[in-house]
């Protein structure tokens, strides 16, 4: 069960290259970086929607669409969840998530 | 650099009982779940710009953020990276990520 | 021309009873506010990427459907354009749009 | 209070060549496209959130927060209230609202 992202993203590389007729990452990555980015804006609403409707079971479900579509993103971005890793390592090291509050506040 | 996403959350749900004057994620969680939701949907806008803006460095740093706040929001749900690996294989069970297609179109 | 969002909204709440065979207006309504408010957030996103873009046909097309989903959604809350107006108005009363930014920063 | 959209466009036009010391508005246009497209993205966060909670008063504020930075944005491309309620026209011209039926499911 661990290393969840990094399996959903190994996955979502794997259907890249399978038959758009079969795989939805294959014929959603066809139509471009900017439909992705759509469904995942569109992925978020759900995400927030679920979230403030205190629904938990429609949370889980949204978060796992939202991660997926990410996932398609990342990839299609030349992204890896080594990278993202190493992001968020980069602000620990600086003054841990503290960082963002200073970033953003 | 494995397990990105369970070390986050792990980090996330260790400050969320340290002090709001010095943890970013103590105060946003003491705003409570809809105002989490909010800055959840915020890095979601931000990612997509991102994204569109063909921006691949401004891409890894706002799904650092998003992921980020992600977090957060599980984390105050009571919901864990193990219960979206369980919903992400679960939907494989049954057909493969291909179930997103069908559930969706 | 004129009264641009008027006539929109009016269009909208007459639609509101037609049948949900023919009509998309009763059609969302009946699937309630919560499905509604989804569509307002994905055509926010389609505006949001249409501007990012700088595709100007399509930031037209998109800000109608914005504006579209937005009537449907505060005629489905009973909020008319003259409880927009009223609310425009007493924020200029105070001190102008500048109240938006004292507000906000 | 007719053509609410069409005076609140009007006033941020004129804003728009206002003191940046004085103005959100000329302060906002001065930060270019992209960040005035990251705030209606925002505002439409908070404005769906308001939708799910039921909070009517909320909605109006949000709604009029929306509809403001919408305004901003459709001055800083050059697009008019005419053009969109030309959109509008167009739609029912050809088929009514029903076009955004047949376009979108």
């Amino acid at each position: 069960m661990s290393e969840m992202f990094e399996r959903l993203y190994a996955t979502v590389v794997e259907r890249r290259s399978a038959d758009p007729e079969t795989s939805y990452v294959a014929r959603l990555t066809a139509k471009g970086r900017v439909k992705i980015a759509q469904k995942l804006g569109e992925e978020a609403v759900e995400t927030v929607i679920a979230a403030v409707a205190q629904d938990k079971l429609a949370l889980v479900g949204e978060t796992a669409d939202l991660l997926f579509h990410l996932s398609v993103l990342l990839a299609d971005a030349g992204i890896t969840p080594a990278d993202i890793a190493a992001e968020l390592v980069r602000r620990e090291g600086v003054s841990g998530l503290a960082e963002k509050a200073s970033r953003k506040r």
